[in-house]
């Protein structure tokens, strides 16, 4: 997810508050934020929250860090009205916290400046920043793309970024995301060739899956549904909730007449029926997992129907996605995907167009940011070529703090930072602690052991008692477990004076050494739960 | 994994048996081999096991079922060479079971004639097999593609494929798994431009991530490290253990003084070295992960040096590639992959190359195999467009059994089929009900309740005593872990007197009315363990 801190004379401001899904291994846990503590700990205040854009891994940490961090949060309007839904779902009332800023527009958030500027992307509305600082000027790309022909006509203010650079720009942060790409990214209106091909061939249903934030695709789709005679449904909350925003806010136009609800889906003929919906990346109770199952209450998949993948799918995703395009193949649909057809393009600039960026920009210092460590070191390399001898690179890493003077900028520290792991669906944090508990358990189970209290000293009150969940007792591991109760009762009765009345430091020390004892023995590390009971 | 049987006139053949990691949600588990007990119950002895190639995914089951079947195992020389290794790595002595045969030959198991066809693929020594039977011949294509230059020069045996369809086939089973893909398969020469070019520009060390089993792979970078004046160092015991199987067989040529240890890699200058690796899906243990980690004893990675991942990202596996690419990145070495330069083809058939050994074959019936639901019904689809009406296809999947009969093949039940779950490093079965108790464990910790046996009926024992690991106790979960004790005494006291002293029924109540309180409140399922013990 996306976080970055500026701080120039005593004003600290935040550039986007992200949240992202943090993987299959994250038992638990389905949003990773992040940990504003180093914040806190410096003793920085921040000042005001400046969001680039509506994607939520740029805007989806505000709702939990509402109270944590102070100051008016800067978006354009679409961002904000897209944040004021979010932070309704959450309970929490806005009240004049958010301000909108239109691209070419300025605020001043204390001694800093910030510009927003227009810039192109996979969604509307979305723009660069310049920071205006006493050491020069600092820009920000956001996620962006050159976008020479956008639905709506909103291109790259290159002009803008052009003067920035005749100016002179003390830093550029910018967008790595697919600078391993060749060439430049495409349009979104790239796409409409291959959905013209389906709209002309598809005897049945046209069931298009994307993101929901991707209104450019929902336009195009629903304009096209409307020059070839299909209507169309909205499938998925998710896709509802932002198409209405979208269409308040004018960035969507579905004409009157043209839109149906997805309860009506059946009483059209196949034929005549265009779905957009939501579960691109197999989120098993999205709208097209559900369809895909047959469980969805109106949609109803058929042979002739073609169902459209017109998303990525985001790395760690891809077993999930085969699984929900093989219960559409049984139900005897077409698949479509970016392999038989270009239904889909990034949003993100690639090679050619970071070039371009830097050229415009050429800023004393360039920092690579948003992707992983091997496009950020990629885009390092893209920017020194690019601008031989005449930008400094830094290449840094999540806690790194960069100082500028005028001349430029260097690594000046490193703090701890991390992320902060939700569980959305009940609003709570998972310590790191849980999060080590549940990987030993799913690697290995639990194993229980029920001490008498008096067992200490050989009070003699027969063995403890012991339970099992998630453990394999085969071979090693069950000599080991009929002999842990013998072997907890040894450690009990080796413990020091001090532990005698101390039962969590005893509970720790048989702990220790019954999961020393499965380890070096197994392999294998279950936990283990000792419970010192009265008897 | 692949696994199938064929019976006629009472012979049961099986046809390879595979194994297959069964992924990460899937804990403790590292291999799935198929389950034979549908052919234990169904009475049917198998007669022979027939291997059409040495790839995991078609022998890995062999040294788990070595004791559950009988019968000799027929298969080219380099597959069984690469059984038999592993065989011994399970300390199973094969004696007199394996039976070589080469593509040509038949071996006559029961009434059963099988004859191995050559085919190529990305290993070599593969074959497809066709099975005389009473009701005509069935051939299975094993996994292949044409490549009309494999760098042994043994071509796909088109001339019996075509000879065998025009005495008639009964039935084809073919490999699915490039069915999606238009066009033909590449030659494995493909690869050779991009790697030249690799070999010609890069500065430092060259290290080439592939399967071990990739031996054309392993011979032509061999080969074009001699000319180009590098040293070849096999690094990982997988990489090691498969190069000298291969080499005794006579399918790898590396010269001698070509090759070194990788011990001695670091005597040697950067530029005079090559490294193939094995590790090229992020497995946390093999070479190339532990050389990214910096961990690796003989082989550091430094700028200049190049790593090439030349295989494909199996899915499920690009989050672990991802953070190993991050990992040479960090170390400064550059990273290709085949979105760089053309570094892998494929060893499986595209459309084309379906239709034409359909073409060839000209089965009665058509049956596709290997791969996901979805590439089986479009490999349906492509066989019906291909063979229009002079053919009928079978759209089936595990556990369905085909009855032939001289006019075709019918559906004629479906057995109840699975998976058994190994935890390899140990050698044990993962039952199902363990697996389950991992998730739910994994998803949200454990629950344990120590209750006094004379809690029962008021006898005032006090309350029981608890204790958790890996939950959560936010919120509505701390409340009802609060209240838990007094919950499992009622749920103790109505128990019905024939559970009063049965201590596993009435601590199945207690776990079952627990996980019950916590799904019903909170949404999450934590595995409840209660515990009735002497007070």
């Amino acid at each position: 997810m996306n976080m970055m801190s500026v701080t120039a004379s005593g004003t600290t401001v935040l550039l986007d508050a992200g949240a992202i899904f943090p993987g299959l291994d994250h038992f638990g846990v389905d949003l990773a934020i992040p940990d504003v503590a180093c914040l806190e700990r410096s003793g920085r205040r921040v000042s005001g929250v400046v969001l680039t854009h509506g994607h939520e891994d740029h805007i989806g940490a505000v709702p939990y860090l509402w109270d944590r961090i102070a100051g008016p949060i800067y978006g354009t309007p679409l961002t904000l009205a897209l944040l004021a839904s979010k932070l309704e779902g959450h309970g929490i009332d806005p009240a004049g916290r958010l301000v909108a800023v239109r691209p070419g527009e300025r605020v001043s958030i204390g001694d800093v400046e910030v510009e927003f500027i227009r810039v192109a992307h996979s969604m509307p509305d979305c723009a660069a920043v310049a920071l205006r600082t006493p050491a020069g000027t600092i820009v920000h790309t956001g996620d962006f793309k050159f976008d020479d022909t956008p639905l709506d006509g909103e291109r790259v203010d290159t002009r803008r970024l052009g003067e920035i650079g005749n100016d002179g720009a003390l830093a550029l942060f910018a967008d790595s995301t697919n600078v391993s790409r060749a060439g430049r990214a495409g349009s979104e209106q790239d796409v409409a060739g291959a959905f013209e091909e389906l709209f002309g061939r598809t005897r049945g249903k046209l069931i298009v899956a994307a993101f929901a934030s991707s209104v450019y695709r929902v336009q195009m789709l629903a304009s096209m549904a409307v020059r070839f005679g299909r209507k169309v449904a909205l499938v998925g909350r998710g896709m509802r909730r932002t198409a209405e925003i979208a269409e308040q806010l004018g960035h969507l136009d579905i004409p009157p007449g043209a839109r149906i609800r997805d309860r009506d889906v059946s009483r059209h003929a196949a034929d005549e029926v265009l779905c957009i919906a939501t579960g691109s990346q197999g989120e098993p109770l999205a709208a097209l997992s559900r369809i895909a199952a047959g469980r969805h209450p109106h949609v109803k998949l058929a042979p002739g129907d073609a169902v459209v993948f017109s998303a990525r799918a985001i790395p760690g995703n891809q077993r999930a996605i085969g699984r929900l395009k093989n219960a559409v193949a049984r139900l005897g649909a077409e698949i479509v995907d970016d392999g038989t057809l270009p239904v889909h393009v990034s949003g993100h600039a690639c090679e050619e167009d970071l070039k371009r960026l830097l050229e415009l920009v050429r800023p004393r210092c360039f920092v690579p940011i948003h992707g992983e460590y091997r496009y950020l070191a990629r885009h390092a390399q893209v920017a020194h070529e690019t601008l031989n001898g005449r930008t400094q690179v830094l290449l840094v890493e999540n806690g790194d703090r960069i100082a500028f003077d005028a001349g430029g900028g260097w690594v000046m520290d490193t703090v701890p930072v991390g992320n902060v792991l939700i569980d959305s669906a009940h609003g709570a944090e998972v310590a790191g602690a849980v999060l080590r508990q549940r990987r030993q358990l799913a690697g290995a189970g639990v194993v229980v052991l029920v001490i008498p209290e008096g067992a200490r000293g050989g009070a003699g009150n027969g063995l403890p008692a012991l339970a099992t969940g998630g453990f394999l007792r085969d071979g090693e591991a069950g000599a080991v477990l009929a002999e842990a109760p013998a072997l907890a009762r040894r450690l009990i009765d080796a413990a020091p004076d001090t532990e005698r009345n101390d039962s969590p430091a005893l509970r720790e020390r048989v702990r220790a050494g019954l999961e020393h004892a499965f380890r070096k023995r197994t392999g294998r590390k279950p936990l283990v739960l000792p419970l010192i009971v009265e008897n």
